[in-house]
Order: C-alpha cells, then structure tokens, then sequence
C-alpha cells in the first residue's frame, strides 16, 4: 500500500446495492483512475463471477471471503457485537490493518458508523467524528457536516468539525481558502444557541486555511456562496433531508406538468437536453459518498440507493481524499489552532475585537 | 367587534411592502370574505388616497393615524421600548383592546413577536408561543411550527406545539383528525434528543383530536403524509428555509434550462400553462400567513415580499382563526391534556404499553 497505488477495500455486500452493481463500479472507477487497486469483501464465488463482467480490475484485485453480511435491520448495538465477520466488518478493518487505504460501503448507516468508531478510533485533537458529504448549490459543489453523526455538540465539537470539513474541501474541491460558515437561524451575531456563539468567536479569533464567514441560514445552502456548511448533526440531518425532499417534490411536480396534455409532452420533448442537465446537476448521484470525517482511517458511505455511477463517485472521493492526505491536513490545523486558540470571555467572545451587541 | 362581522387590524406601515399594497390585499380578502372589517394603522392622508382605489372598503374602514412605523432594522428591544405609537404597536394594542379580533403585520418578525407577546401576553396553559406556517407538499398543505420564535424547547413545550398546529389544522385546512409527527433524525423510537422522545411518550399517552404519527424526518415534510409538523424553533427555522432555498435553486435551475437555446425556448412555450401552475403550486405568496399561535389574540405574519394577493392570503388565515375560533379549541384541548395527562416514567416512556427497546 502507498498512496502512489492507492488500495480501497469494498464491502461488496452493503446495503440493498448488490454484489455485481459494486463490482461493476470499481470497474467504472478504475478507468477514471487507473493507480487505484482493489480489496472486495464478499462471497468468494460471487465476485468471481462478476470480475467475468470487470475485465480491467479482475486480475489485481484481492478477494476476502466472508458469506456474512450487515442488513438494513441490524441495530448499530448489534453490529458491534456481532459484526466483526461481516463484509462491512473485515473492509473496515482492513484499513486498521494498513491493507487499505479506505473502504467504502452501501451499508447501513448507523451501523457503519459504530463499527468505524470501534475499530478505527478517533484522530488525535478530535473529540466526536462527523458526517460530511458535497451537496449541489446553484454554483460549484458545497460541503456540509455534521450530517447526523452526532445529536448534540459543543462549541468546540462545532470547530473541529469547522477544520475537517475546510480540509474537505481544499482536498476535493481543490480551493485554497474554503468560504466556512455555521448553520444558524440568523445572520446577526446574536442569534442562535450559546454553542454556535462561541463556536464562532473561536473561528473568528485564529488564523486556519479557510475564510470564516460567520453564520448562514438554510436558504443560503443553496446559494454557492459558502463552500463548508457546518452544524450539529441534528440539524445537518434536518437540513439535508429537507433539501432532498423538497429537490423531489419540485421535479416529481415537474414530470407532472409535462404529463398534463400533448402540448407540454412535445414542450418536454424540444426540453429534453436541457431538463435532463438539470436533473444532472441536483442528482443525488453525482453527489454520492459521505465521508466519516476524523477517525484514524478513511471511511466512506454510498447511498443505498446510488446506481453502479453514483457508488464509482463515491470511490472517487475515498480516492481523492487518500491522494490529498486528508489525515495530515486536519492534524496540521489542529495542530495550528491549539497553538494559536483564542481565550474566550464569559460572554463568548474572543478578546476585545467583538461589538459588545445589545441583546 | 363579533365573529359574524370580524374585524382585521392591518398594519399598513409594515416591513417594505407598501401602504398602497396593504389597501389593495385588503380590497381582494373583502371580496372574499365580504363580512371582514378593517381597521388601518398608518398616516391618514396617504391611507385615504390608497382608498381611493378600494371601493369595497373605502366606506366602512377605520383609519388610525399614526405616522410612526418599524424600520426592517430595528431591534426587538428598541421596539419594546418605543414601538407602542408605531402603526404596528397600535395595530397589536386594538386586539388586546377587543377593537379587532387579529392583526396582520409585514413588519419584520423578531420585533413583531416581541411586541406581541408583551402586549397580548401569552395564553393560560401555554408556555410559550410558536411561529405556525402553511407549507406545500406533493399532495395537500400542511402546517409546520415552530420556525423560529424559540430556539430551545422542552418536552412540555413540543406537546403545546403539536396541541396548536393540531388546532390550527382542523380550522384552517379543515382535517377532522389531523396527523402530528415530530420532527427528527430518524423514525425509530430510540432516535434522537430527550426532548423528542418525552414529547413523544406523551403525545402517545393522551387522546387528543389528532391521529399522533411519532417521528417525521426532513425528507417526509414535502410529502404530504403528515399535516402538522413539531420541531423546535432552531430545526424548524432550517427545515423551512432550506426548502425555500432548494425551490428557488430547483426553479431556477429550470429557469436556466429554458434559456439554453431557441428549442428549449419553444418547448417552454408549449409547457407554461402546466409550468405557471407548478410554479403556482410552490408559490411562497399561495402559502403567505404566518400565524403566532398561543397569545391571548391573534396576530399574523404576511412575507415581507408578498403581493397583493399574497396579502390577502394571509388576510384570509386571519379571517379562518377568527372564525373558527381557534383560541377556544386550544384551550379546550389543553384542558383536555391536563385531565388525562400520562406520567412518565424516568425512561421518558408512558406506562407498560411501549417496547423497551435496544439502546
């Protein structure tokens, strides 16, 4: 393993996806990048039946048998106990083993993330890991997290996710100073709960690579004007949800105006390149792979429902993160903050740089 | 002042909407609901010029001069202070004074709850009050509340809610039994905060005129399963404005697609009957009307960039409370509760009757 030739192990057997699908996008991502080389976690038989259909990943890649699987249905408490076996279990510890650089899975969520816990730990100078993952705007691709990894969090939860998610983007979106803002029901610096208060006096009192733009509200998600959206993963998981359901409404009420008479069925026809792009750029597949940010190791979770496209993206940004040392990237800038972290008064705020503000 | 002539305060300075645009929403909503009076707070002269162009209320309006108003900028404390003599203090004083049966206000919204609670004070059996609003979904419109009057809320405070927005449903949308959920991350009885799940352990616990649905994630808001939405004041201020953000980027993105070229353009053409009415369908001005809910009157909250009709809408959720007298079904519900209210166990379950569960 070097990240000359990095090695991503899969959990062939995640989620509702199916063994060939995941196979099949490792063939996808393989052409994209041809350094990359593959662990698959599985049944033996089946996956060699499907490299048959991956001509370009069959000869080099290693195969790990295990016929056990997580379900949709395990409980997190279960999988800790029980799951060590299983596809997801064996590829996570594979990365632990240094025999992968990463894993990724379709896998259930909560599940995923217990066993990434137990297994990979948290990084030094992390207290909590987050769930990030790229979301579209009506510009360039933005990043928000905490997704719903953690409930509650502190101010200084909120800053280290803060860290991680600008690294993120430097890392994926390839910008060089992240515009980075907090989730807040106002812009004004009064709003909100202490923990976001604080939060953003700490952000706003040290020098990390990144512009911190204080707080944006959940119409500005979709702006394009914030690159790094962070937020405790309640509200996170509200937001995400949110803007999923209403991306599905808005198009489900599209295809139902176009179906309404054969006047707006040619109208369709005569839109049809320009509709399919539209689709393409709020597709949930061409955003697919949340990353577990802040565990010593890479784990990235496709969408259960991503098609053979969409779990290759998600194989892309595990690659993309490996080749652009995420790890070393948050360490240095924890490293940097601790160095450098601002004192803050009873009243939340960093020294006296800050309008006192009438409450 | 009666139910079968009710009376309307309409605050004709409010936010930048513009006087003659509060006399013309309130010419349509007469039209409407032709036994609706008015009473206009704002300066005299320009209120009786704008009337010059609404002959159905020109005859039996009242005009309470006052050329004081709340600026957009203007903090809640200032307006506390010195806000009473503004066209928006005044109008709030005429339904604490029994002259009008509720207000409608485009002023800006911090200043108007504040000035509203202190002078209508809150209802006996309510703890605190919730912002309420009309929203679209796949199938009918539902309602979700709180959206931003309280930032934290307790257990205690989210069974108001639900016993509100249940009541609110049943006068404004006319659901016999409408189905409640609350707002979180999952919809397994052991997901999210304390709050959540003690909220719903008595929620379950109690009959109430509502069908108790137990939890709603971000994602079933749009769908139309759900009528009443209960969250706190920060989640349901990002739910709803990360839906209004991702309709605009939706619409907009559509906007664009339309433009590419000169075949999209003519397939426009064909399609924007069945596109005016999606366009219809998602319209904030369609679902204008915020509503405080839990003060002793009613005060209403039309969308600073509203139309006309816009206006009138949220004029006619006004007109809808009063009629249905809203206020009576709170407290007789509340009393309800009260009477039959569950006890909690320290697991935050009612009774023997729920599983135990797996943490």
């Amino acid at each position: 393993m070097s990240t000359a030739n990095p090695v991503i192990a899969l959990d062939v057997m995640g989620g509702d996806t199916g063994l060939s699908l995941v196979i099949a996008a490792a063939e996808i991502a393989r052409e994209r990048y041809p350094k990359l080389r593959f662990r698959l976690y599985g049944p033996e038989a089946a996956i060699r039946a499907a490299l048959a259909k991956a001509p370009r990943i069959a000869a080099d890649s290693v195969i790990v048998h295990t016929d056990q699987q997580v379900l949709g249905t395990d409980k997190p408490s279960q999988v800790i106990r029980r799951g060590r076996d299983t596809s997801m279990g064996l590829a996570i510890s594979a990365v632990k083993a240094g025999e992968a650089d990463a894993t990724v899975s379709a896998g259930n969520t909560g599940a995923l993330m217990a066993m990434a816990k137990l297994t990979l730990r948290t990084m030094e100078g992390i207290d909590r890991p987050a769930l990030a993952a790229l979301l579209p705007t009506s510009k360039a691709d933005m990043i928000m997290l905490d997704l719903g990894a953690n409930t509650e969090c502190d101010a200084e939860n909120l800053v280290q996710f803060a860290v991680m998610g600008a690294a993120f983007a430097r890392t994926v979106l390839a910008l060089p100073k992240p515009r980075v803002a907090l989730l807040n029901i106002g812009v004004e610096e009064l709003k909100g709960t202490d923990e976001l208060k604080d939060a953003a006096a700490l952000l706003r009192g040290v020098e990390l690579p990144m512009s911190f733009e204080g707080f944006v509200e959940g119409d500005g998600i979709g702006k394009g004007d914030i690159d790094v959206v962070v937020t405790d993963g309640f509200s996170g998981n509200i937001a995400l949800k949110s803007i999923e359901g209403t991306a599905r409404l808005v198009t489900g009420l599209l295809a139902d105006a176009f179906r309404t008479s054969w006047l707006t069925k040619l109208g369709y026809l005569f839109s049809r390149g320009a509709l399919r792009a539209l689709r393409g750029h709020i597709d949930p597949d061409t955003h697919n792979g949340a990353v577990f940010l802040g565990l010593n190791g890479l784990v990235v979770k496709s969408h259960g429902s991503a098609s053979a496209r969409g779990f290759a993206n998600a194989i892309g940004v595990a690659h993309d993160l490996i080749v652009g040392d995420i790890a070393r990237r948050i360490s240095d800038d924890l490293d940097n903050f601790r160095a450098h972290r601002p004192v803050l008064t009873p009243e939340g705020e960093a020294g006296d740089d800050l309008p006192a503000g009438d409450a």
